[in-house]
């Protein structure tokens, strides 16, 4: 198949005008784009027969909105939904972009840089427009169902708070996700599980003001210093865990588990090249795949304290600042896991100064999928129709929080295939889609509708 | 005497004027405001009779000038040279200001408000203004040669380059600076010794770019928690520096200067009132006065790495930066300690991660001077006349390199007595000077210059 055959001058247009709003969900700033956005996808989708709305949470006005829409299948047809969404990671560092961050550029690499070019507005809209396909052919169809949120980067909170109130809404029998990778050379992988994750920010206060650091140095406590000793802290030397309790309970992978993931594996080059450093995250001594799928992390995603511009400044900051991010696996419960972190900054806390932990954020449980299932069945071998390689199954170190929040809302069974690859640059500047992947994610829409 | 037949509106409205010239020395993008600044201090000296050029340091065109100027006076009057800087630290964080950095306000608690309304500009003109009233009296007066630099808050590169080529110009038989700190309540303080100082910024990269943290968490280094875990190292858990070598060879002070020292040290309250927190920073088990006077310390004054904004991001960043500064004491050579900095910090640097340690600047050793000198005596019967407590001896934590250089170049003996108190909040925001201390800096001016 031709990619132009897919990505046709009509996409091309429609897939530009959606990705250069910019829906920053994370910053109250671009509330309004956000609404816009999901104003424009409701127009885009009633054009094939769907009807929509904009919901808010309870209590949550002037947060982005959740846009649900329907179209209603023959009679006795399953009940499909589909997730994605429509919000994107900040843009900074901008000086890091080589095009303008909200303006969509197909390069002659045949990659579309944009951000949320893949992450998710790429991947959600290709998919859905493989689905439009299908609906042109007019034969018979599930109802099908579409959340799209406006949270996912952040924290998921308004569709989080709406999907256990909205239970018939969002019934189905499958729910569908195009928001994770394919593997190595684009093979068609399915995901048979998803790290939890939960966010905070820790904040450390000493003195009521900055201090010269030669008046008060050796006598003031310096919040900067003391942010490095508490985040050292969280770590042994090994790479491994050192906050007590952290990691009980962990639930390991069956041997099935480990070598269909072992199996489906990058190389230490691919990722040596991918990351452009060698893959010596983590804990010493356990594979790649077992550090990234069965187990967690506690990562340091910000520090900012004190002078950071040109020449020096001789400062003791007043305080410093800190935004963590921690991955779960299953047998972790992330208000147990938070416990133990709170317990040991706590203690950790460097004398003279006052700790803060914040903007709690965005916790959601890890959990793995039996590999057996019907839907995995079907799925397997649509993929394999569409490559001849088939599908190998993954478990993703990243985590989609809102997906178990909608599997216990809907009672549908998870079936999460995307067409990412590593030089996406998702979450980093320069994000791109490659027209191939695009491909993949419409004719995998196209197919998998017309086979559940 | 009244502050007010100091603080005239003539002076007021100069020392407004100077006050207003942004001249953050270590920022490119101010260096028209420090030439314009220092040919302004030239005009007022002129005034005055002064003849003044504004030199650079050969090679060093771009940086902010230094003014030096001269006034001959009698025959066989000996010379004094005078020491100030005209440059200021950068006023971020802004909003932390209640009035604007750059527009000098006089509150009704009888202090005026301006980044540099002490450090320095406020201290060098007030002792210049009394300098004008002793000229005025058209008395006896020494040879007086100024030099004011632009470069002090940033490590006196030009000055320091200049200083041994024009020996000559600087030569001297005493060496006035006004730029330190009196005692509580403002007695005065003769400064028997400071300690020296060394910046350096330090940075870590690891990827060749930002990473998704769940994609690559347990697989990427992350500099950030590895920035954390370098800075942690450089200090033991009792607030020791846990660098080898850092320490060797430091002179302990003599019996004397200790008690002169801990006879004029502030009490652990009045700290708690000055900074807003305990006074716990540094090495367990030592007086404050010992870790501020007599022990080195290595501070962080910065940390930037990834994410710091609204919400979160789930990022491992590519790279971290973080500013240090070191202060040193007596039997600490700048080169050494770095060479051991330096040692320290690439064996302690993270796996996976490159280390890169750049901008070492303002590299000066601390001293301290002979409490019995005649000049001490001197400085000592005219503080007594204008305080009856009389002055105490003090060990400044703080560092003015250039005053090293100047003292060798210029062979003439250091006399440091400045009117600074904590309340001043040098290098933060809302610094201020009293129209107290004003006046005291300025009868200072008047009175050893009438003495020498």
């Amino acid at each position: 198949m031709q990619t132009t055959d897919y990505f046709t001058d009509e996409i091309k247009r429609e897939y530009f005008e959606l990705l250069k709003f910019e829906t920053v969900g994370a910053d109250p700033m671009k509330l309004r784009e956000c609404v816009n956005c999901a104003m424009w996808i409701k127009k885009w989708l009633a054009s094939m027969g769907f009807s929509g709305e904009l919901m808010q949470a309870p209590g949550m006005l002037g947060t982005p909105p959740v846009l649900f829409a329907e179209r209603k299948g023959a009679e006795g047809a399953p009940t499909v939904l589909f997730y994605g969404h429509y919000d994107v990671q900040p843009a900074d560092p901008l000086e890091e972009w080589e095009t303008p961050p909200f303006e969509p550029t197909l390069k002659n690499d045949g990659r579309v840089y944009c951000r949320g070019a893949q992450d998710d507005k790429g991947q959600w809209f290709a998919f859905l427009c493989g689905m439009r396909r299908f609906l042109a052919t007019g034969t018979h169809a599930p109802t099908i169902k579409i959340v799209l949120e406006g949270q996912e980067e952040s924290g998921s909170g308004a569709l989080a708070a709406l999907a256990p109130t909205i239970k018939e809404k969002l019934h189905a029998d499958v729910m569908l996700v195009c928001d994770t990778g394919a593997a190595a050379d684009l093979r068609p992988a399915i995901i048979a599980g998803l790290r939890g994750v939960s966010h905070f920010t820790v904040r450390l206060e000493a003195a009521a003001h900055d201090l010269h650091s030669g008046q008060f140095g050796g006598i003031a406590p310096n919040p900067a210093q003391g942010m490095a000793e508490l985040l050292a802290s969280l770590h042994n030397p090994d790479g491994s865990i050192a906050v007590k309790g952290f990691c009980d309970g962990i639930e390991p992978p069956t041997e099935e588990e480990r070598a269909a993931a072992e199996a489906a594996a990058l190389s230490e080059e691919r990722y040596v090249e991918d990351m452009g450093c060698p893959p010596v995250g983590g804990e010493a001594g356990l594979t790649i795949t077992e550090r990234n799928s069965f187990r967690p992390t506690i990562e340091v995603n910000g520090i900012h304290t004190g002078y950071g511009g040109p020449g020096s400044k001789t400062v003791i900051p007043a305080g410093a600042l800190a935004k963590l991010s921690m991955r779960l696996v299953p047998g972790q419960h992330p208000d147990r896991v938070m416990e133990c972190v709170t317990r040991h900054l706590e203690r950790h806390t460097p004398r003279g100064m006052k700790l803060f932990i914040e903007d709690l954020s965005g916790e959601a449980a890890g959990f793995r999928l039996p590999l057996a299932s019907p839907v995995f069945r079907l799925a397997a071998s649509v993929l394999e129709e569409m490559d001849s390689r088939g599908p190998v199954f993954q478990w993703d170190g990243a985590s989609i929080p809102v997906v178990s929040a909608l599997r216990v809302a809907s009672g549908a069974a998870p079936l999460l295939v995307g067409w990412g690859q590593p030089q996406d640059r998702i979450h980093s500047p320069n994000e791109s889609y490659g027209l191939d992947q695009f491909a993949r994610a419409m004719e995998w829409g196209e197919k998998i509708l017309a086979a559940l």
